[in-house]
This record gives structure tokens, C-alpha cells and sequence, in this order.
């Protein structure tokens, strides 16, 4: 299933950040373009990073009480028109289905775009009162939201995702769960994928369509453009009233549920490319890495063949580990293929590595190679994968802040959005008037609120008027 | 999210088979109708014993080599038409996408049926030579074949499953392959689901369109008709050869790769269901159970509440246990409740238990209670549950040969399937025509060639011709 991968090949993400990502994800095999438009493949070698992300969060998410469940694909397409803005966020985007088993529908079908009107539906027919609550459900699925222009895992027409629904008798509990799915995906961000972001809240404008509130991790991105992480969604009442679903309360009286939903999908994945990998490659953090470590023998040395297959059966209970001893390429063509797939650490093997019973470990992050000796080696490898892990993400975090930027006149922030780009944070009055100008004007949106701000008056970079916070702004991946 | 489900009100399995399996469903909240015909919502208790399956096949997925992998929803009508035989097959059940993105599609896309062609297209670009072989990938996904008459988990217009996907330099190799798929799913029936059954070929009118052989685990059913449990099929050359796609073997010959898929549904569960029930509702297999022991205190027993968390745990470390304390319900309401939901264990515990340091224990397939001392606890359940699961399996199986017949008439064969149906073993000549007289004429079809089925001379039971081997025949669900 190894296509060769040929170095002089690659294009650099130092010439072209663009043209290398999709070139890399292709000569990685993490994935490929499929037949349909706007459609892809996700390979073994990408898919493996999913069940990474779904094996990290589906503990914490049963941890919480939330259980996995199954909705239907095709959604009525006068479920969605049951919330006004919420049909409108997605109708340009949908895949419907009009003919099935031979016969024209008598109602479209559309193909999922997100599940909360067919969700919630069944929520109103399960639930009579307070003591049928909460609801606690999630579902790993493929979604469906039709894209003119797409870009592997970053967008594209069909992706996969988790979507959690919730459904509570008060706002506070259901912001609860809002705020946990929001943590749990940082977590995912932070120690699974070491992608570093800021947690925050939207804008009204930015906000999901029919929600009252969305959370985001927002991801910084070489290039300086932001990429939102996942959202998670208080939905306040808006779906159960347009649902009319009522249940009654523990006084006896009719009320309307809390709902939240929250989303974390396979674009993650496309952050990962982009933030870690170098003119190389991709470069793999160790907990998500399908191949934690890498053994290649060099070709054509028996001893070394000999103590690879040893070394691969002293650590192979501890670590994710292959030994490449492929025929008919050589070392260097080896060496190349690991590091354009991101493998973290490669085991070096010749003679003389065999006759000292020692192996010498090459780091793909920074590329630096130490001599080990075999008794050692599995106290080593645990430690240096750590290493490479925390460096990833601490990395990530120096490239996040050398890039976020504070400014106090609008001539600044449309400088530094012309130059570099990068994070601004910056007082708005918080007037989606002056959002929008500064949108058209400078192409930087309202990345979130950070959970963190504190407030600290100032005046709005755009209008002058009084501002409590500074806002955090960024062009849009 | 408990609806109350009362006894009173569940069908009896021994009155009608058929309104019972709807009912026990929907009030052991395993899955709903969902709102689009022929559609279903699988509820959590349900989809746990999917996630059951996963956990339980992923592992010898693996093991094997085989990878996960995701491919596109939708796929290109044209595509389908690449194997004649394959989209007469599939295209009376086919749902189709017109418009997306606002637009009326060049080109209908079908939603998947099977992945074979869009899977194969990709395969083709993938390799070259025998250097790139095998090729082994599976993927779980959702499935859509559009259904005039559903039933919930057996048939519905959507569904999930896993389709493995392999391709190999020879014939050899991907029968290897075929086989190894088939025991995984024998496996996962037997010590996962407890259900019994018989492994052999399909004859040439019942294999898949499309390949060159199928292969299946045949279960009997109460009613005495048969369902096909999983299906693996030797696809010999033909996707290779429609889809022209060659590739160089280890002589630099241009050949045909040889490819193999196999499935395994959400179908299994309705297996499930149907054939461990009683009048009392569901029971489920200890392997596969969400719960698999129920911890039920008197209600206002104080003494037994405090002890019950005791209990709790003691055991929640070893087993999926739960713990119900609902206020507002009887103990008699409770014990029926996780009756209907098949919890193969209920821990009883009142004062009385609180004050010698015991429990009762009661299984859900006998009913039989013991008393059992709180030190011996943990033993005694593991042992329990591994009981049941073996029970259920032998109770399955003798169920089965009890309702297997050998005959040598067509007159007998006609007059068990008329009486109780069951399987029939019968000499059969292997000539179609006698296959599709005997099924319009009994409705009952061929099921399969038993793997281990021995040559065994005598005459065709329809026409009187010279036949080989004693075939499975039955009606089908």
C-alpha cells in the first residue's frame, strides 16, 4: 500500500504553507481526494488519528454520564425550517435526497448538516416530566454541509464528528455541561493533539445559527490566521419552544427544557498538519501517533536485521511500534518516508549498533539523534516520547504568543492584519456595526471572548465609544 | 429518561413472536421509529451492545492486520453501474441526492448501499505493483437501502455495520481472508451474542451480486425461519476487471488483484433480541450487557440503602454494574422494569440482607434467587455470568438441532415447512431451477453448504437427479 514517497518531491511549508499541507497529507497517506467533489478519503494512516481523538474522548464523555447513541442520517426538511435562524445557517449547505427505492419522495430528505431538530424531536416524545432528566447524549457521526471550496480535513462537504445533545430542567445545569464539553475538548486540544488555543466565548454575530451562546477554542496557525478548535452551544429555550416540547416541572407546572449541543470534528485533524509539521513533513504528537517508533534496520546488514527484530519484541508491549525492513530501499529512502509521516522517534540500526548492544534514536521534531544503550532503552523512550509531546505543545503556545498581539488604535490592528497577521486583542463596544466594518475592512473577525478576560475599560478601536473588554480578533482560516 | 414501562402493558413473546419484538424494543428502550419511514433511532441501551460488538471486533480486526479507514457517504451514480450484476442488485433500494449546495447536481450521487466501487476506485490508484499488497482495510459506517417494509434492527432503511475491504496478488490469499472474516463473526456470535448457528456457502442464486462466493452464518429463529447473520464473499476478479485496474506482479506481468468484503450489521442485534427474549422482555448476554448486574434497595428501607452503596462498591470495579434508587417506584416495579430491559443479574437487598451481610441474587435467564454471603460475593458473580453467557448459547443451540431436520421427500420437506418450519437438511442437485421451484412452492430457499458438510450421495428432493451433498434449507426472515 506504499506508494514511494520521494523527498525531492515534498513541497516546503517554508515556500508555500497552502500548496505544502494538501501535498504532505497526500505523501503521508493520511488522506486522499475522493471521486466526488469536495469529498475525501480519510487512509488508514489519518483515521487512525480520529480513533486517537475518539479513544481519548469517549472516557471522558461516559465519565460525565453522557452515553453514545444513533439518530438517522436524513432529517425532514420541515424539521429544519422548524427554527427560523437555524435553517437559514444551513440551507446553502445541504445535500437533499429526493428520490429513494425508485420513487420520487413526497418530502425531501436532507442529509444531516447537524442533528439537533431530529434529535430533539425524539427528546419530546421521550420525556413527560423533570424525573425523565437530563438527557445525556452524544454520537460519533458523519455529517454533511455541501462546500464550493474545500481543503482536505480543514473542509470539506462530508467530515466526521461527535455531537453532544443535552437537555436539563435548568439553565444553570445545562451551562454546566457547556462549560465541561468546552474543557474536555481544551484537554483533547492540550494533551492529546499539543494544540495550543484560546477558550472563549463568541460574538452574537459568530455565534451558532439558533443558539443563545457558543464557546470555541480558537487555534493560531502558521500564516497567522485562526482556525475554531470545536464549539460548544447553549441553546437556552430556543429549540424546545420552537419544538412546543413542555414538560412538567417538579411543582407540577409546564416548562421548556435547557438544551446545549456541543461539536468537536475531524478538522481537528487538519490543525495538527498544519501547526506541527515542518519542510519534512508531518510531524506526529506520540499520544495521538498511529507508530510511536520507528525501527529501520539498514538494508543489507544481517546482524542488524537480526537485533531489530530483539529490540522491536523488548519494547513492543510498551509502545506503538513497527520495524520497516521493506526490501529494495535504502536506508536514506527509509529515513525520509518516516520522517514525511511524522513519525516521532526512529531506532537506528547498523553493525555497529548491533555489536554494541546499544541504538541510536533520532527525535523527528528536532531532529537530534543520541546513542542508547539497549538496557536503558525502554526508560528512554517513555521519557523522550513525553518530551516530545510537552515540546509540541509548548512550541505552540511560544509561536501562539509571539504572534497575539494587544493594540489601542485601529491603525495598528489593520497594520499588523496587512503584515503578519496573528492574534489581536483589542476593545470593542461589542456593536455588531462596528464588528462588520472591521470584518470588511481588515478581513479579522471576533475570535471569542476569553474565558479568562478580566475586565478592563477602554474605548472601541472602530468608533471610540466606551469598551469593558478586549475581544480577541483574527482573520479566519 | 425512564419512561415508565409497565408489565401489564408488554406483549407476551409466546402469544405472537412478531408484536412482541416491536414492543420489548421500544419499551426496553433499546430503539424508537425514528420520524423518517423506515428509519430508526437507536437509543443508548441499544447502541452499548454495538459498542459491545466494536470492542469485541476491533481487537481481531487488528490482530489480523486489517486497518480502519473512512470513504466517502456519497458515491457517484456511474460507479455503480461499473458491475452489472452489482447495481441490478442494489438499485431498487438506492436513495438518491439531486441537489446540494443549492444546485442541481451534474451527476446523481447515490448514498453508499456498500462501498465496493468507490472503495475499488481509490485501490486502483493507490498501488502499481505487488509491492503494494495486500491491501487490507475495514470501516464502520452508516449503510442506506431503501426498504418498502421495515422492522426495527432486523430491516431498516438505514443501518450500521462494518465492511472489510481487502485486495490480494492471489486467489489463495483472499479465500485465506474470506474464511478468516467468517470464524471472527462465528466468534463474535457465539462467546459475544451466545447465539448458535450454521457457517457454510450460499448457492449461486443467493451469493452477492457481484461476486464469486458467499458465505454466512445461518441462525435459526423462534418461528422456526432463518436469518442470514453476516455474509463474506470472495470476489474473485470481477470489481478488478470492471474497474480495470491492473497492476504489475513479481514478473513484471500485468494481472488482476483478487479482492474479498465482509460485513457484519446492526441486524445482529435484532438477532439478539429475538432469540434470547421471553415474556418477561429482553435478556441480554453478560458479555454484551450495558448493566450487567442491577442493584435494586427496598424502597424506604434505610438500612438497605446505606448497604447498597456498600455492595456497590465491592463490585464496581469487576463489573458494569448500576445502582437503582429512584424515588417514587415500588421494588416490584423496579424488578420488572430491569426485567424488561434483560439485566442478567438483580441484586436484591433489604434489611434482612443489611443485617446478616448477604444478597440475593437473581438471574434474569432462570429466574432462580440465591442467598449468597457479601465475602463470597465477587466469586460467585463472575462465575454467574459466565454461566449465562453459556447458557444462553447452549440454550440457543439446542433450540436449533431440536428444530433441524433431515429428510429425504419432497413431500416431508413440504410438510415441516408448513408445520413448524425449521431448518431442513436435503439433497439438492445444485440446479437453480429445482432451488427456485422449491422456494416458490415452501418459501423456503437455500441457506447455505454447511462448512463441515461431508459428501453424502442421493437424490435431488425436487427432481430426483443425482445430488452430492445435503444442503441447509429454510424459510428466510
Amino acid at each position: 500500500m506504499q506508494k514511494q514517497i520521494e523527498k525531492k518531491l515534498l513541497k516546503k511549508k517554508s515556500d508555500n504553507i497552502s500548496d505544502w499541507y494538501t501535498d504532505v497529507i497526500l505523501k503521508a497517506q493520511l488522506a486522499d481526494y475522493a471521486p466526488v467533489k469536495g469529498c475525501m478519503v480519510i487512509r488508514p494512516y489519518g483515521y487512525a488519528l480520529w480513533e486517537a481523538i475518539q479513544d481519548f474522548m469517549n472516557p471522558l464523555i461516559k465519565e460525565k454520564g453522557v452515553k453514545n447513541a444513533y439518530f438517522p442520517l436524513f432529517i425532514p426538511e420541515s424539521f429544519l425550517n422548524k427554527e427560523k435562524e437555524h435553517v437559514e445557517g444551513f440551507s446553502p449547505h445541504m445535500a437533499v435526497v429526493t428520490y429513494a427505492g425508485g420513487e420520487k419522495l413526497k418530502e425531501n430528505l436532507v442529509v444531516r448538516p447537524t442533528s439537533e431538530t431530529i434529535m430533539y424531536e425524539m427528546y419530546k416524545k421521550w420525556t413527560q416530566s423533570y424525573r425523565d432528566f437530563p438527557i445525556l447524549i452524544n454520537q460519533w457521526c458523519n455529517i454533511v454541509r455541501w462546500e464550493k471550496r474545500t481543503y482536505l480535513f480543514l473542509r470539506t462537504s462530508e467530515f466526521l464528528w461527535q455531537e453532544g445533545h443535552c437537555a436539563h430542567i435548568t439553565h444553570e445545569e445545562s451551562q454546566e455541561v457547556v462549560l465541561w464539553a468546552l474543557d474536555m475538548y481544551k484537554k483533547t486540544y492540550q494533551k492529546l493533539l499539543s494544540i495550543y488555543g484560546i477558550a472563549g466565548v463568541k460574538s452574537e454575530a459568530e455565534k451558532f445559527a439558533g443558539g443563545d451562546k457558543t464557546y470555541t477554542y480558537e487555534v493560531l496557525i502558521p500564516g497567522g490566521k485562526a482556525l475554531q478548535g470545536c464549539t460548544s452551544h447553549d441553546l437556552g429555550q430556543n429549540f424546545s419552544k420552537a419544538f412546543e416540547w413542555t414538560i412538567l416541572d417538579n411543582k407540577g407546572e409546564e416548562t421548556y427544557p435547557w438544551q446545549n449541543s456541543w461539536g468537536f470534528s475531524t478538522r481537528s485533524i487538519g490543525a495538527l498538519i498544519m501547526i506541527h509539521g515542518d519542510d519534512q513533513g508531518v510531524i506526529l504528537p506520540p499520544q495521538a501517533a498511529d507508530i510511536q517508533v520507528i525501527i529501520v534496520p539498514i538494508p543489507g546488514k544481517e546482524k542488524a536485521a537480526a537485533y531489530s527484530k530483539k529490540i522491536y519484541e523488548k519494547i513492543k508491549n510498551e509502545f506503538r511500534v513497527e520495524v520497516d525492513d521493506r526490501d529494495g530501499e535504502t536506508a536514506g529512502f527509509k529515513f525520509n518516508k518516516w520522517e514525511v509521516k511524522g513519525v516521532p522517534v526512529r531506532i537506528e540500526i547498523g553493525d555497529k549498533e548491533a555489536d554494541s548492544n546499544t541504538v541510536t534514536l533520532a527525535r523527528r521534531d528536532t531532529g537530534e539523534k543520541i546513542s542508547v544503550q539497549m538496557e536503558q532503552l525502554n526508560k528512554i523512550l517513555l521519557d523522550m516520547l513525553a518530551q516530545i509531546q510537552n515540546d509540541l505543545l509548548k512550541r505552540h503556545q511560544i509561536f501562539t504568543e509571539e504572534n497575539t498581539h494587544k493594540v489601542n488604535s485601529y491603525e495598528e490592528f489593520k497594520k499588523i492584519m496587512v503584515a503578519t497577521r496573528g492574534f489581536i486583542y483589542a476593545h470593542w463596544c461589542e456593536d455588531p456595526k462596528c464588528e462588520a466594518v472591521i470584518k470588511e475592512e481588515t478581513k479579522a473577525s471576533v475570535r471569542c471572548l476569553p474565558l479568562e478576560a478580566k475586565e478592563e475599560s477602554g474605548k472601541c478601536i472602530y468608533c471610540g465609544k466606551p469598551a469593558k473588554f478586549r475581544w480577541l480578533f483574527a482573520q479566519s482560516y
